[in-house]
């Protein structure tokens, strides 16, 4: 490979992540100049004209692409879903609702937070959670395969424990498991959770991937570094009726970087955000709006995945993908050889045809091709001749 | 002003702020294939060598520019002051050194936490103990000019009330408000706190602007976006023996994403950090090292400071600059005109010399020039060209 600014290679990465080739460029032709301001965008103070506007227009438009109700905030924070799994938590143990359920249970009784666990992601959320002292109750813990890590399946809602909407203080679910490739159709879990119970929904590595009904939902966030931008940004969507109560006298100890409030009240910016990577995730909603929007990411991601999972339905002698058929992750796609000792050999040959990242992660091992929006359907394509003629050549 | 590539702004933005300009070179070059990698810098995973290599860099060229002992840790964390006000706090809190002084003072007895109060920031530090259930102490809290939250002096150490070192968790201050343009001389505190109180420095908007002794400090913390890189990166720099207490069964309720010990323990990235601002800050300490260190970044600042304060005490009927000498901030220059209505003019004609960025904060009025590192000697001498000249043509 020579040095070559026009050099690309097919980034199947699970985060930070691949970012349209068109964004890419536009940010380094106004890199040195923004808009003529005489500075980078990386130089502009958050409180100035043109990254307000930025950030405005980078709401606007995730408003309009997700159709986010009026009722509902946006908010910019960092620190990613390790400081959302005790952000939601502290928030929502917060908020006048589940403090009028907790009065209303007693101090005998602690509400329950309750979480279905379907991988790696949502039981870090459910851990947190005990440690941040709070009261975690497992809904349903996922099916394991082999490795420890790993699910494969998700037992019915009938067989759910989910306890009664007054002493459950939210239910939290992971709607797509980077490290498992686990994901949950649109009707998983929604429509099993009594709707007087706020539903916490981690959408970090999905977001804007599909159509969904916001409105169902109590907190929606998402790390930025897969489907919207780089890294170091956390959008949350929170219902308003959510935010914690406004009582100046609380004890409440909640570090106001983590606390949706302080974001709702002082916001946009109650602190200096990440202001470069913002302006990326501005970028890219232009992009998808120019595109097509959220239909078109629909449609393309299921022509993606859907080319993956058939090649590996086709050749189940020497691929396997261990998830059930209804929770195969649309962005994370996962797989493992059937023969022994040609891992390394897949890699290699891979890194061959500029195909990068495609290691499973450490905790369940095998292979991950991470195809969030920025990867086209054309390098899909090509990654899947790429597997068709490995598994030919050692067949 | 018509589009140019080459147009820069003399840009004296209190953060985000100024990049020197080889750096911002640097980083529009390699854009879009990084190393070859045909990946974008922001596209790369974080686990990933080329990136994993970059955070190593960073973190030794950090240790040699600042001749950081071996019995510190360094931290890239994200979230800023703001997540640091509650992060120093419940860290020093829940360390064994802290732990067994509250031990020693029993139940009925809180140890302190001191504060020294020299502007907005450090008050807001103060508060932010408050909020987290706290025993907040105040030190001293500085005079107070006109406006609510200018300062201009510090009484004399003899003067301060520092509590026993028994009963005091730590001694927090901020060596340089931003806000205020109010910075501590290197003795100003150290020499006056007993060894054996861990001393929190907040050092955001003045860190690589001298040299000073690291092992005199508890924890030093500072947001990248004044000296060292775009906003979203924490570096945090904490003695060893402060990390909170080994012990798994803990009732500790500090978030994951403000623990120095997860950080310390799992790190150099125990989650996804903000890559872009970590390669940023590594390109500007390979420029910091390149052009003579620290001891090249003290003599500059240095010069560019005294051109500004000679200027104003030149010119005592037009400008003035309201903090006693001892306290006048290197890095943020706060002014105020002599002349009442002029103000609006003075940002005029700046904007019309390509100065941006110069008007105080909303909560102190008047002027600011944040003359960071990156603001250059010869754009400080055209300042204080164009502030003469405005000065001599309204007197």
């Amino acid at each position: 490979m020579s040095p070559n600014q026009e050099y690309r290679a097919i980034n199947l990465s699970a985060g930070p992540s691949a970012i349209p080739l068109e964004v890419l460029k536009t940010a380094q032709n106004e890199f040195l100049n923004y808009k003529n301001s005489g500075m980078s965008v990386i130089e502009l103070s958050h409180r100035s004209k043109l990254f307000e506007s930025i950030l405005s227009n980078t709401e606007a438009d995730l408003r309009r692409i997700l159709d986010i109700p009026a009722n509902y905030k946006v908010l910019f924070m960092q620190s990613g879903g390790t400081g959302e799994f005790a952000a939601t938590h502290l928030n929502l143990m917060a908020s006048k609702l589940v403090e009028d359920k907790q009065k209303a249970l007693g101090t005998d009784k602690k509400a329950k937070c309750a979480y279905i666990i379907s991988g790696v992601w949502s039981k870090k959320a459910h851990t947190e959670c005990l440690r941040m002292g709070g009261n975690a109750h497992t809904i349903v813990d996922g099916k394991s395969h082999f490795k420890a890590d790993g699910y494969y399946d998700l037992p019915a809602a009938a067989e759910w424990d989910i306890p009664n909407p007054e002493e459950t203080a939210y239910v939290y679910y992971c709607d797509n498991e980077t490290i498992g490739g686990f994901e949950m159709e649109l009707d998983t879990v929604v429509p099993h959770i009594d709707p007087s119970i706020p539903i916490i929904c981690d959408m970090s590595s999905n977001i804007l991937s599909r159509k969904f009904d916001v409105s169902k939902f109590g907190v929606i966030y998402a790390g930025a570094q897969k489907n919207i931008g780089p890294s170091g940004l956390t959008i949350v969507i929170v219902r308003e009726d959510l935010l914690i109560r406004n009582d100046s006298s609380n004890g409440l100890h909640i570090p106001s970087v983590l606390d949706y409030k302080y974001f709702a009240d002082e916001g946009p910016m109650p602190h200096t955000p990440t202001t470069f990577s913002i302006y990326i995730c501005h970028l890219v909603l232009q992009y998808i709006t120019k595109n097509g929007g959220i239909t078109t990411l629909e449609n393309n991601r299921n022509e993606k995945a859907k080319l993956l999972y058939n090649l590996f339905d086709s050749n189940p002698e020497f691929y396997t993908n261990p998830i059930q058929n209804n929770f195969r992750s649309k962005m994370n796609v996962v797989f493992t050889l059937k023969k022994q000792g040609l891992d390394a050999e897949l890699i290699s040959q891979a890194l061959e045809n500029n195909i990068v990242e495609i290691k499973g992660h450490r905790s369940v091992g095998g292979f991950r091709a991470s195809i969030y929006n920025a990867v086209t359907l054309d390098q899909v394509r090509f990654f899947v001749d790429f597997l068709n003629k490995f598994a030919d050549s050692h067949i």
